[in-house]
């Protein structure tokens, strides 16, 4: 069929759209239309800045995709990780799209539905990597990646036009745990029919040479295990990461360990993922935790959850002696087999100091090779680069600087800069058979979700929380007769996150001086005195003594009320 | 005079208190007492953590040192970083002991002192490496090491009963930028004499190896500077790093470049280092920011402040085309100087996209060794431990993790556990003869500095700074006659980052109704009604509402004036 593409020259044009990924990292999304046809990969999550307190994720705005919902074809998983199905629940809302993932993704989001009440039934399709599915004018076909995850899969997709290949995440693992490397055969075998367009995932595109297999860290286990025979071993790392908990378990049976699980989402993976056949545990490996007491220190692995320091997990309750069935000393190692992602350092350092504290030992990957990354690096992605030949070439899921160091390896393996298109979610690249080129953008951005809400808080109200956790509040209550230009009662003056008002009652009195003296000014003066007029006055004569007095700018907040 | 020692017993005892600077980075402080006379180590400030909303810094609490000033003979600068000097203004404000150091620190010092109104002048007195000082019943010597600021030093503290060495922050540079190299001879024969108590900095305990020579970044600039002839060159460093600076401008005049700086304390810091001797600059390398224009980008070096990505620093400015003078471009590469410090990750790799989109070239320490550390790797500490052979040690400047890699080290190196103390700030270890031993703990902890307050932001105004912060605030506002039992006006509600009132005006109206009822069911019930009964009712039945609503808990402040 591809070869055919060739012979007749189509007119449609093809539309690119990155809707999350780019200039970011997480909320990984990407639409691709054909004429009047849209097929969307990955529908993924992100997490808060730290200029975002109160909010509790991030996902795509879905706008576009909702306002073309009709052009939906479907939504193709690369794999399972939340920064690429976590928003899978929310789009789901609005939309009914057949969804495609291998088993383990698509056993992941069954289990995430659970928690989520929708209108309608998901219509989850499995696939497998090898598998090649029908969508409209697209023809999807699934390859095999290795990545931190099992059964993630790289996506070549064949339109009218030409061949789009989407890496997906992935990186290059000559020696993996289930013995199946990336199908680079079949990714040069494609790259040899022509490709029209790479979309490469850039995550450690400043990182030079090559990601060590997930082998490498079976290897230090290994190691760890033999020299702390007489310690309790404690191992946190990511649940969805089942070959390393898989190698866990497999180093545990090799130095007659028993092996007890805690933490949610690891109980929940490990049991989906021994279900769908990832993971063999051999029967009588496993015990509960509430029986780990009948075992002595060096008959024992924890596999637990916590490894990005998260205060509500099992690893951060054990630290903090807060866990009810884990207490750690001197006689236990915990082994951080993770690294932590970009903002999460301070939250696993205090976890490692805490353990310290207490005479705990612990390795991690700044110590021990205890983890390897699941992204490529500059060597893997320019064999991608060699075995793809893409006509034309876009980075995505990554920072701009991710994103710019993958566009230099394009630029190193010989590619035009006119053919490398850095793109930013919402910015739409066209190609036809004259050429490719943006053409506009369409509305993409991020919605944040607090509590129930998803997108009712915004800028404003952001904005707002930031100003209240900089220097405080203060409330400034007064009621008026505004007919009479009287002040009946206060003004009372009520503080929080300013300063500790029992050791400053000499400025809290002063300020209420000052807030009486502005409304007096306005009650006094000639005409009619409105509540705004009054707001305004006290609301500017705080500002200004209390900066004076303090340096600092409260919220101030007068509440006039009129009888 | 040490050998006179070993002849009479003497009775006395020592005592080690860490004031700041253990389980911590930064604010680092020591004091050691001898019966009734004590002296202070370093004088630092600590910068506030993410859960401390709105502090500017962070100092040491000198209750202690208040308590005992008449005991008080001297404190002693071992070098002129923030984390060792920058709370000296503060101590000034009730204190005036001598303070000596180096003449750089105290150049330092002075600079900084410019900014604060004291009740004295400073009694600064200036020592350098080798000296030799008596303050009561101790002698204290200057001893020369290798940091990332010029004019660092180690201390050997001579008391009745033996010698205390405290090594400052230090590491091993064999070729370093003046020429001089720690002065590891002069610890030997300390070593030899004998030391009762070793005081070893932790920073970089955990990392194995020896730290780089700062030579090595004048090979990495070499090497970038004839890689990139026609670009200007943008480096941000360290400001009080001069080798680093020195090294720059060298660099720049091999490569026929003229230099600018910016950056205020850049600016400070480069005319106090010339000035003092400590750098070198021929008459006509530095050019004006306002002339810049008159040269090409490849005969121009600015050299600026900002590594950290400081919002309000000069290369942010660039960045973010918020600078008068600086617009960069593709013409420009951008030479991060330094490396991220624990918690500043983001900010860093904020400035770094922003320069990635605007297509600057961006080169930092994970790329390029543009940067080495100013800290002992393991293998120093290990020869610092071999160099002094203490009788007991004690692990200073670091978090629980660096101090708990420092102990392990000199276990390493054959040094007894009981020997090893593991201390806290407010901690008293007691030596005599007899041995050494905790007694007990003095105040000391954390002082917020927030604008011109000193100590007036604590743990409960923190809190609501972080509840505002995560989920906003509502303010319920009614006017009652209590006495009558009447609602007279109200309940108002105003909120504040809560969610976006004009888009949930439904969700604010059933608030009100709910305070309305809360308020009403008091006021309607038999007995008198009171102002907290109320407040108590109101809140109450808010939060349980808004909670089932949202999922989040706003403050709920309800006023409720009486007429």
């Amino acid at each position: 069929m591809p070869k055919k593409q060739k012979k007749v020259k189509p007119t449609g044009k093809v539309r690119i759209i990155p809707l999350g990924g780019l200039g970011e990292v997480g909320k990984n999304m990407t639409a691709i239309e054909y004429e009047n046809e849209m097929i969307v990969i990955d529908c993924g999550i992100g997490f808060p800045d730290e200029d975002m307190p109160g909010i509790d994720l991030v996902i795509p705005d879905f706008a576009y995709l909702e306002a073309n919902s009709d052009k939906l074809q479907g939504v193709l998983l690369t794999h399972g990780h939340e920064d690429h199905i976590g928003a899978i629940p929310y789009l789901l809302r609005t939309v009914n799209p057949p969804i495609f993932g291998t088993p383990l993704t698509l056993g992941i989001i069954r289990n995430k539905l659970q928690e989520h009440l929708l209108p309608w039934n998901p219509d989850l399709r499995t696939v497998n990597a090898g598998d090649r599915i029908k969508l409209g004018s697209f023809e999807v076909e699934f390859i095999h990646v290795n990545h931190s995850i099992a059964d993630a899969c790289a996506l070549a997709i064949r339109t009218p036009l030409g061949t789009i290949v989407h890496t997906g995440d992935f990186k290059l693992d000559t020696s993996p745990i289930d013995g199946e490397m990336m199908d680079i055969v079949r990714l040069g075998e494609i790259g040899r029919e022509g490709v029209m367009m790479l979309l490469c995932e850039s995550t450690n595109a400043e990182r030079p040479g090559h990601t060590p297999s997930e082998k490498k860290v079976g290897a230090s286990l290994e190691y760890i295990f033999s020299t702390h025979e007489k310690k309790r071993i404690i191992i946190a790392t990511f649940s969805s990461n089942v070959h390393r908990v898989q190698q866990i378990i497999d180093t545990s049976i090799r130095h007659k360990r028993k092996v007890a699980i805690t933490g949610r989402s690891m109980l929940n993976i490990v049991s989906a993922a021994t279900e769908l056949g990832y993971m063999k545990i051999p029967s009588g490996v496993l015990v509960d935790l509430n029986d780990i007491r009948r075992y002595k220190p060096g008959e024992l692995t924890l596999i637990t959850t916590g490894s990005q320091g998260e205060p509500m997990s099992a690893l951060y309750r054990m630290a903090f002696s807060d866990h009810s069935q884990v207490m750690l000393d001197a006689n236990d190692l915990v082994v951080l087999s993770a690294s932590a992602i970009p903002g999460n350092e301070k939250l696993v350092g205090r976890i490692i100091n805490e353990l310290s504290k207490n005479e705990v030992e612990v390795l991690h990957d700044a110590v021990v090779e205890v983890h390897v990354s699941g992204h490529a690096c500059q060597e893997e992605l320019k064999l991608m680069q060699a075995l793809i030949k893409p006509k034309y070439f876009m980075p995505i899921h990554g920072e701009s600087r991710h994103l710019a160091a993958n566009r230099e390896l394009a630029k190193y393996m010989g590619m035009k800069e006119k053919n490398i298109f850095l793109s930013e979610i919402g910015k739409v690249l066209e190609i036809d058979t004259a050429g490719a080129r943006f053409i506009g953008t369409v509305p993409a951005g991020k919605v944040l979700i607090d509590g129930y809400g998803i997108g009712d808080v915004g800028n404003i109200v952001l904005r707002d929380r930031r100003h209240l956790a900089q220097d405080g509040l203060i409330v400034v209550v007064a009621t008026v007769d505004l007919h009479e230009k009287l002040l009946l009662s206060g003004p009372d003056i009520v503080s929080r996150g300013f300063v500790y008002v029992r050791e400053a009652e000499e400025l809290m009195e002063e300020a209420r001086q000052i807030a009486y003296d502005a409304l007096m000014d306005v009650l006094e003066s000639r005409g009619p005195a409105d509540r705004m007029q009054i707001k305004k006055q006290v609301k500017d004569d705080l500002t200004k003594y209390l900066y004076a007095k303090t340096k600092r700018k409260p919220m101030i907040l007068p509440v006039i009320m009129d009888i």
